[in-house]
């Protein structure tokens, strides 16, 4: 099996792990668009998650972004074949610009030394924490992952993983 | 018409919003227990709200939390009858306890020099921005607003008035 048919299927974990155990995300839309192992987009459409100004609603925005990281973090421990209990322990969000259509949340994975370390830790303590970012971009400006289109959302998430 | 009577008509319009503008909150099952005019308490039951640990998901703990000072700042426009455009621009949380029943977000009106202040800044400059806090604490602990009941997620945020 190539890559990223593996990647591909790692990732349809997650959208099992959304419908088994957070319906909140259901109600949302909440679901992955994309997975190649260094870039998890997380997408939901504008509707469910919409607020008085037509945009999106700030609450929808934080849960994607704070799903996006600990999605990744998720997958990074699927594709390692660690089992541990993982837990958001702090989330902070700048809303910068307003999100009018489908809202794409994007993280990236942490380096490979990072996440050596982070699981080197978890080995040795039986716990490990890491900071992940995400970033939201207004869904009009999005070509794929332009690097250049609006910044909405900047997200940063403290995750911790403990052995269960 | 008393006092009470007046805040608990206004805080009617909180739970008139929520119906009208914000699905999501629909789904949470998110609404007002109580305002007295300086006290606000949003509250959602658990099962639409739970994670794969059987407690609170920490994006419904983030969205209770951000709509209580939302609200708040919501509640003291509608009683000095401002009309204007309300939007969450930061938000920040600590996860610090899992919640495992009711959740229950709770904010502390600003001092009356507060308001005043940040209501003189819209009328001078057509915008201002004020920051507060909403905390949330175990069900299990909470015996009507307890200040030795245990903290489980600190939440800060920082909200802009418009004009519209």
């Amino acid at each position: 099996m190539s890559t990223l048919l593996s990647q591909q299927k790692i990732s349809k974990k997650l959208t099992q792990f959304f419908i088994d155990h957070l319906p909140i995300t259901q109600f949302m839309g909440l679901d992955v668009e994309s997975y190649d192992g260094d870039t998890l987009i997380l997408t939901a459409p504008l509707d469910p998650n919409i607020n008085d100004k037509q945009t999106a609603f700030g609450g929808s925005l934080y849960n994607s972004a704070v799903m996006a990281c600990w999605g990744m973090i998720y997958l990074k421990t699927q594709e390692k074949n660690i089992a541990c209990n993982q837990v958001v322990t702090e989330g902070n969000i700048k809303y910068i610009a307003p999100v009018d259509g489908r809202i794409r949340a994007i993280c990236h994975a942490p380096s490979e030394e990072e996440l050596i370390s982070f699981f080197d830790h978890f080995e040795r303590k039986g716990k490990a924490r890491i900071n992940l970012e995400a970033a939201i971009y207004n869904d009009d400006c999005l070509k794929g992952i332009d690097p250049e289109a609006k910044l909405a959302v900047k997200f940063e998430g403290q995750y911790a993983i403990l052995k269960n």
